[in-house]
């Protein structure tokens, strides 16, 4: 078999390097937050932008035990105590493009009409309000908009106010905002949500669109391992019981 | 790298065989349960194994939707519709000692007990009414006896039954049937279940202890596929809000 | 909460029904496959049909260590010795449209082409002819079509051989075939692999295309338990050892 | 079905909060770090405890793509690039026993050494002799000693290190220190890697033994989801064959 190949990590007998540092380097000065931005972008942050990707993976870790992930990892948990990281994967699995999972479909959005701008020299606004047009013809909704229960999402203002007030914001806010008023012209008012904000501001960060995906990995791995512990010290084993409404055939016999 | 090795596939262009048999003969001629009889012991069954390996993962297959792997898929799948996958693996990762796993542990206590009677010379009797006492001088319960929804499990009987009328009931049902008297007379009365009667009827067919959970992973991703098509067919993203009471810090602030 | 709803399975003291057949009924007459069959449609399979769905479940059990799927539960189970579910749930998680998934991908394209077949009065020939046309300007495969290791697929002969013997061949195998002709005038001579042959079979079946990724995974179940059962037996722990070629930044210092 | 409970998270219209603190309070003023120890523990670190889970997380982000955990996630992308999540989730089963997850078991044996010293009034130095020859007796090694790449961690000096001058040194990093002479008396000379090192520095921050796996679990995930973006980025799908050498039943015929 040929080798694989990676520029992440280089390491050998007392040596471990993460894109070029030295590990132990970084554990002495260094947060894990700087080493997430460095894993992925190969560069270490600034302190404005390790603020900003803080927010993030803060705004995301947990949002109740009822969510899809959380739940799914307590359920994991409720018969399968043996393996913690079994729990804590079945929670990441419950993660797509419905829960936790807009922020790559919206990156992908903002690079695609953030490039378009400037390919067919037209404002972000216009390149924003033809987005929101072809979402609607294929009968797409424009993802980053919207919340089941808040009506404003208080992490927006937020992320957006410290990406202004660290010099950070450029054409992903830009580019979000002008998505919101079009939503609210061609559709409804919406609020930006989470997934949205965090677009517009990774976009600027300089991620590529999957790491809206994997950034909520990671964020609520957090909140996940919080979740399987309390549920590992103060609950029993299949102590769930989700009740259900039989709906199907009668009984019947098989000749 | 090396090769590793393995003595289940041989494959090239044109040419698959499963532990030496031409796939395609298996499709003409065997069925699916005869294949998974092959590719765990090397051999196939005959009919009245193969008749009882059916039964086995019938039996298993699933217990409705609110069991936690049913749960766990359906939770998975209703925030990630974009991977059946994620959503089947998200219920078998609820599959533990707990959770449709105690025939592996029963199989190992069958296993240990049956070697035993035959090392020491004693009866399966004796050795049973030993294996249960020791598990209770280790505060352990015996697997496979007792279910929190039936006071009789139906298919035990069965599973016995079928065994017996075969010729294929052996030490594993014996020693099986002297623990559960062993139980009664040293904790309380309590019903072989569905592992219990699967580990003994396992271990009369030759398999080894791990087979005991792996052939519960086997039948209920039958149940886990349906479960989470049914979802897809019938429910919405997200419809799943499971509630949740607060019992934690008060509200308080940061400095 | 309100209860969940679920026409599968009912159950209460002492009584199991899968679509209101008793399961000890079952496991004293039927087979898994027509337990599989039952749980998906909601009846149980003729004979020929549960001849075919025997087959399709034989031919995607396994097909060597080597692969995504195999090779990913041998490396959890490598690290993490103590959840035979989480392997198995690892293998699972490798199945996708490029492993063992164009199934799906294949009956979506059937069910679309017969429906239209329908709808617009044409031939099953012309709507083959057409889906390809589709999928060429969209710059994408017709799923089903060619394999890396197989010239000729051996396992397609022997389904549709089977179907057709059995009386269940229709509009899906024919469809198919148009197809096959219709990738060779319009782009190359591509042999119709495993995933196209079964998805052609099922939708004759009456199954829904979720089904065509579904059965893969209840398939590959019993490749995945066997796998994982000979690295446990064989193999020690943390055997595996990938070799990777570091191609990153050259070390730095952080200052 | 009853409520859940739990103490992590309340949210309601427009406010969450984590263990009582408003998230967008912590978003502002906090970093990640500070977030997984307020979920684990419900309070805020001081600066050095802040500093020491940070290199925690930093240390043990990532060992190169050949570990099981990085190359059954990028094993898993290879067959199913549709879900981030579920080669994520992949990477994490393989954290176990042997991969990994050596902290919780050193946390445990830590806990039950130093609350035994005491119960028993002995010394933290007699207890852990005791620890490790009961561990001989039971033919288990000590877990947290050792490396297969590394004769000396590089990792455990820089914990300690900051554990000392941080003042958070106290039980967990002498239990561990005793431990590690009584080994190299008792067995043979094995250096304190990073999985001893992190149990010692996490015992005196107060965690709990699960919080020895769970940890690793968060840290991981930075390096997972850096290892699935590059495999996105530069590789196609299915690229990865493992070579397999077959050593079972020659062919043979079915009659």
């Amino acid at each position: 078999m040929d080798s694989w190949r990676s520029a992440i990590v280089d390491s050998g007998d007392g040596q471990i390097r993460y894109r070029g540092y030295d590990v132990t380097a970084l554990m002495r000065g260094r947060t894990f937050t700087d080493t997430i931005f460095l894993l992925h972008q190969g560069r270490l942050p600034g302190e404005h932008e390790r603020a900003l990707l803080d927010a993030i993976l803060i705004g995301g870790a947990d949002h109740g035990s009822g969510a899809p992930s959380c739940a799914a990892a307590r359920l994991a948990l409720s018969g399968n105590r043996q393996s913690l990281s079994a729990a804590v994967a079945a929670g990441l699995l419950a993660v797509g493009d419905d829960h936790g999972g807009a922020g790559m479909g919206c990156m992908e959005m903002i690079a695609a009409g953030v490039g378009r701008a400037r390919e067919e020299q037209i404002s972000l606004e216009e390149s924003a309000q033809r987005a929101v047009n072809e979402a609607r013809a294929q009968g797409k909704r424009v993802p980053g908009f919207g919340h089941r229960v808040h009506t404003t999402d208080p992490r927006t203002a937020v992320l957006f106010g410290m990406a202004r007030t660290g010099g950070v914001a450029a054409d992903g806010i830009a580019f979000v905002e002008h998505l919101e008023k079009a939503v609210a012209a061609q559709v409804k008012p919406l609020p930006i949500n989470i997934d949205g904000a965090l677009a517009a501001v990774l976009h600027d960060l300089g991620f590529t669109p999957p790491f809206g995906r994997l950034v909520f990995l990671i964020s609520r791995t957090a909140g996940l391992t919080a979740e399987v512990a309390e549920e590992l010290a103060r609950e029993k084993p299949m102590r769930i019981k989700i009740p259900v409404q039989y709906d199907g055939e009668p009984p019947r016999s098989l000749t």
